[in-house]
């Protein structure tokens, strides 16, 4: 019997931080190229020599300014914000890279689908086939006013609509048969029409008439990554995602939410293998766990209270300056909100007894120590079944990646738990590969 | 007296033609790499080497079907397509150059200001200032249609919209001082807030509160493109665009075009050189003007009569294959067609008392000869103050940029018409240079 694998997606942000609010200050954190390509041919090629599966940006479409009513805080303090269009940044990461898999967050609320499978398809096109797409509805008022709206749309309401813009996608994208191009000069044929037809996708809220103007790309269409942690997002993943990251509490929350995917992806007749399931993790490695522990203090001893805070009041969509218990947090948001970010502070509440304040400032699953002892943990969670991999978060950029790649993986490999070289020739057929 | 110089731009598509609808067919146009970035790659080291101010990607959101009322002829003819979006190209091609410009062609009907905005000025960033917007306001209801509209807004209405979304988009590109960043690890200051604020625009159409994720970038804003012909594009274009190109019947025709967009730019404040106006040429050079000659009628020979047609079908908006005079082709296009486009007919048919048909399938201003005879013509234009340099268009990709690079471009040097280097830093900057 094959030895199942697991897979590893990076999370990154265009910007100098991702979900840790003090890793910018750490003296190894790499400030000055944030808005240079070069930094992010460097992580491609630090996360293809690791044999990471693929990496994301994650993403948002305006300067959070909840906390506080204002953006100073987050500005100030070096919250997370996207510096750079993702989009822009992953066809320069695929010049320099034959097998990482490049994702980007898109907004099923804020695009529409024409677009979406447009840039979509150029970038598998672009790509040999190594387009991802994290799929996001969206959950901030803030986004919404910068695009034009009032508000952001209630969450069963936006993902009635990204199922919408899904099947309207997906009719885009099999416009196109494989052979369609005859490209015979003596003749004069280009093209065989017969080989394209229209979409003629006609929802309740979305509709597209197409063809594309793209031709059928390598993987057909992107990898669909998504993160519902909400009932109804956990319904659409279920119909949707190849892969989702979640962020449980612990192990034991961890078993739990795939056990719930895999009976929902039963119910939409999808066999478990065909979503990992993918929980967050960052690490501080050392070379004895006495090292690691006095780094990881260190880290966290950059986090100002005030910058983590208002990482959470982004998340959360409420203002955590002004509403500081689950009640009044769940009056202000309004539509806006995260909810798998709430139920990890809502289970650490209830688990260590302490306030939602205190509970919102705890650092998310920080994996500490030598990368024996991570790699244990990490096995632990997956020869559990509490996972099919991990979505790795950084904390100071890029070292963390760097330091993961040479220490961690060689340790997973070693132990036959990660592949050493890509299978296949597409993101699809790599994160298949046992 | 500094001697004024010319400015050139290359126009390029995603796909195997530009609007030469027989230039695939030629033995030496490149098929084989339309979807792989390399192709894009080569073009923009050959316009570089060549002192190219820049090149930008002409778009369709969609497959023309308005000839014959399908695509059949369009595709099978090898019609222009734009098999990519741009934007994931054009961020690859800013990689193996340093100074060309790379522009991009973004419809105002279908994007919102924050994602033009946003895209834009990451492009700016990641090439150090190099980015252009092509503005069009879209014309075809077939692009309408796949975006989830019944048809195209009539143009007034697009030019108006058009109008916001400028302010809007220009409003966003103001909303950062350069100066926000302090990084300071030890105070922990990231960004003074007190240098980033809103957009707060609020048009009748478009509306966005901001501020824009993305830094001021190395231009401030994109160079802004332009091709509108109609008075109401002229009136846009005398307010924004930094360079239009036209396409006039002679140079007559260009005389007269420059000269009144310099008195509709005088109107809005605006000095004469801050529009470069340039005519699009496509050029067929050869050793003698006989070989020349020969090579033009080959290639013309490769076009077959309903291709020509029914690229002027997309072109207009009307079915050229059922509507054969001026009255019949307005009748049927609604809000759809290109206003230069269908100028560049009429002037033909007046002139050679010939049909609208006749006149709808005759070439664009196409140089024919030596490189001195192409370089003569150019000059001609030039000095007559018909125009402040040229689009130019291919006709075998990439075969014919190479040809004007190696052969024409120098010609233009020895006569000082042409840089021998770039004087700038931006895009921007190039285009100012005497």
């Amino acid at each position: 019997m094959i030895q199942r694998r697991m897979h590893l997606v990076a999370y990154l942000k265009t910007g100098p931080t991702a979900n840790h609010p003090g890793g910018w200050r750490h003296p190894e954190a790499a400030l000055h190229d944030i808005f240079t390509p070069e930094r992010y041919e460097h992580i491609a090629r630090v996360l293809e020599d690791a044999c990471f599966d693929a990496c994301f940006f994650a993403d948002l479409l305006g300067l959070p300014d909840i906390h506080g009513g204002n953006f100073d805080a987050y500005l100030r303090k070096g919250g997370q914000i996207s510096y750079l269009d993702p989009m822009t940044v992953l066809p320069v990461m695929g010049r320099v890279t034959r097998h990482l898999g490049l994702g980007a967050t898109l907004s099923t609320t804020f695009l529409h689908p024409y677009h979406l499978a447009r840039s979509l398809a150029s970038l598998d096109m672009l790509t040999g086939g190594r387009a991802a797409w994290n799929i996001v509805t969206s959950a901030t008022d803030l986004e919404a006013r910068n695009l034009g709206m009032q508000g952001i749309p209630a969450k069963a309401d936006r993902y009635d609509h990204a199922d919408e813009v899904l099947e309207a996608c997906s009719a885009l994208w099999d416009c196109w048969d494989p052979d369609a191009f005859v490209m015979d000069r003596e003749a004069g044929v280009f093209i065989d029409p017969e080989k394209v037809r229209y979409a003629n996708y006609q929802g309740r809220s979305v509709s597209t008439r197409g063809p594309l103007s793209i031709p059928r790309t390598p993987q057909g269409r992107p990898v669909f990554l998504q993160a519902g942690a909400s009932d109804r997002g956990r319904e659409f993943a279920a119909r949707w995602a190849e892969a989702v990251f979640c962020t449980p509490h612990g192990k034991t929350d961890g078993i739990a939410f795939r056990t719930d995917m895999h009976a929902r992806m039963q119910s939409q007749d999808r066999t478990p293998d065909a979503c990992k399931v993918l929980p967050g993790i960052a690490v501080v490695v050392g070379e004895t766990s006495s090292i690691a522990r006095e780094k990881a203090a260190y880290l966290q001893s950059l986090i100002e209270p005030e910058a983590q805070t208002m990482l959470h009041s982004a998340l959360l969509g409420a203002d955590l300056s002004r509403h500081q218990t689950a009640e009044a947090v769940a009056a202000a948001q309004g539509n806006q909100g995260i909810t798998g970010s709430q139920d990890r502070v809502l289970q650490l509440m209830q688990k260590e007894n302490i306030s939602f304040a205190e509970a919102a400032a705890r650092p998310r699953n920080l994996l500490v120590g030598t990368a024996q002892n991570i790699a244990d943990e990490m096995e632990d969670w997956f020869t559990s079944g509490a996972c099919d991999g991990f979505v790795v978060f950084p904390t100071v950029f890029p070292r963390m990646f760097e330091d993961f790649g040479r220490l961690v993986v060689p340790e997973l490999q070693r132990r036959g738990l990660f592949r050493t070289e890509y299978a296949g020739r597409t993101l699809r057929e790599n994160l298949a590969a046992a």
